[in-house]
């Protein structure tokens, strides 16, 4: 089996013409890897080369990896040629099942023997995409979020004949790349950030329907409400320190009655003991000791970051 | 009437000794204003100053307004005295609709004829809040999102016996008092900002039950996903910029058909032709004309610039 250590991958592919295939191309090359795209047609190169000019700017403005250079880049319009020498393949082809499914048939066979191929797809399941792949055990999800190039995320899934050491390999060689990776627990429609952010939009739309809210409203609300803050503390950690000693248990203690309250359109679960538990133990996890007055300074600090950065970027800096 | 005029109100009264009211008091501090601060007991008087001195760190490396000092605050007990030679009363009494009815009534007499008084509440209608208050014209709500000193969102909506002239005010005078005020179409539960959140919310306890996330998965995948990119468009400006020229007709109109998919446990609404225009006519209007390659720019500056001031926050700087 040709699977290189995470630490040894040299080549990535980056399978897709589109926003996202550039957009992955510019992070594994600002990593500092050879990258090879793999486009449908030589023509689309000047677009693709003007996707990966902007995202440089912030590229070199957040630091580039020893060695990083758009030089590094080469293309093809010829698959087997686009993953022959790859050590990581990360496939952004259209999101149509069937057409991702005779990718993976072809993939299956052109990439090398144990390589990884991880898929951009938002919405499809691995298990579906992978049904015509003769070599499915190295076949993962791995989602990124717009713009590819600049949100860390990557949510990472197999399907049902996926092995766990090539989902295990995938979030390592994530991390390494630098990248935030999130190994998902089950194969669910949407993920876990799409399912966050498809809720708050249903009820975004709901409001505009219903006269309650512009779309306007609904942007000002979040930039100026919940967004500075979640950058540096997710809404469960948000609750947890804002109740200080008692953190997400007086959380849940105080406010579970409000779950039965009309705040959203969506129905909330029963707030069972069992959920209680894994809500309060996850969020001691996650803080590992730590005193929420830490972690109210840091996100203080980090909040007084995020407002003057986003007023420089409105001011044109 | 001795109602000033937003840009001559020169001291705030701000009623309660919770983080709430110690939060607005730092903030108005902060912007130039004298503050009267209202607590039950004195002895709460060191506990305040402490929430404060916290602030005080954030918003003084975000620019004090000229003359803004601590000094100038004094404390009260009296709720007479606190009030009397205000220009302007924020309310942030404990979250009871019988106590808050019963201040209101004491309020409607005590602050100087046509002075607004806006309540901090963040789940009760100002409609039941002012139903004992013999001036009820000119109380509001004016919801912060906590911590109150730094986000810097404000919803504002009157009662059925506010007057719009009384909503037209706090508006302007939060504006001159550097919040984003966001003046409500409609008193609904949870407002603007909290019912997003709470679907959000709703969602992420959902997967919490099911297994299919931790509470530390949610907040990797907030904090490294949407949250960066929200804190300088919010959903449906990232939408829009993120579908090129066609914006938000081309997001309703290709992924539309995704509102029926099982994305949330959210039911969404119904996409009727007036939802869809609603939504394209606002986020037109809310470009204003611009590129959507400018905003996407735009976009892209302010996610390195909130990223590195998270990184810089982590390591404690």
């Amino acid at each position: 089996m040709t699977r290189p250590s995470p630490e040894n991958v040299k080549r990535v592919a980056s399978l897709g013409g589109g926003p996202i295939g550039a957009g992955w191309a510019a992070h594994f090359l600002a990593r500092g890897y050879d990258v090879t795209a793999y486009i449908h047609s030589l023509d689309e190169e000047a677009k693709y080369r003007q996707v990966l000019d902007t995202a440089w700017i912030s590229l070199e403005a957040l630091g580039l990896a020893p060695g990083a250079s758009r030089d590094r880049l080469s293309f093809t319009d010829d698959l087997a040629t686009a993953v022959k020498n790859a050590d990581f393949v990360q496939e952004c082809a259209p999101e149509r099942l069937d057409l991702k499914q005779a990718l993976y048939k072809k993939l299956g066979e052109l990439v090398p023997d144990g390589v990884l191929i991880a898929s951009s797809t938002s919405g499809l399941m691995m298990t579906d995409i992978q049904a015509m792949c003769p070599s499915p055990e190295r076949t993962v999800v791995g989602h990124p979020f717009n713009p590819p190039y600049l949100l860390p995320l990557v949510e990472i899934i197999g399907g049902k004949r996926t092995t766990p050491d090539a989902v295990q390999w995938a979030h390592d060689f994530y991390a390494l790349a630098g990248k935030a990776p999130l190994v998902m627990k089950k194969e669910i429609p949407g993920f876990v950030a799409t399912r966050l952010q498809e809720a708050l939009w249903r009820e975004a739309l709901h409001m505009v329907a219903n006269g309650e809210a512009t779309p306007q409203d609904i942007d000002i609300a979040l930039m100026n409400g919940p967004a500075p803050r979640l950058a540096i503390q997710g809404q469960c950690m948000a609750f947890h320190v804002a109740c200080g000693a008692g953190g997400m248990a007086t959380n849940l203690d105080q406010f579970g009655p409000a779950l039965k309250l009309p705040w959203t359109r969506l129905e909330a679960p029963e707030l069972t003991q069992e959920l209680r538990d894994r809500m309060v133990d996850g969020c001691n996890e996650a803080a590992a000791g730590r005193h929420f007055e830490d972690m109210a300074a840091e996100r203080d600090r980090a909040i007084v970051g995020v407002l003057k950065a986003v007023k420089a970027a409105r001011a044109g800096s």
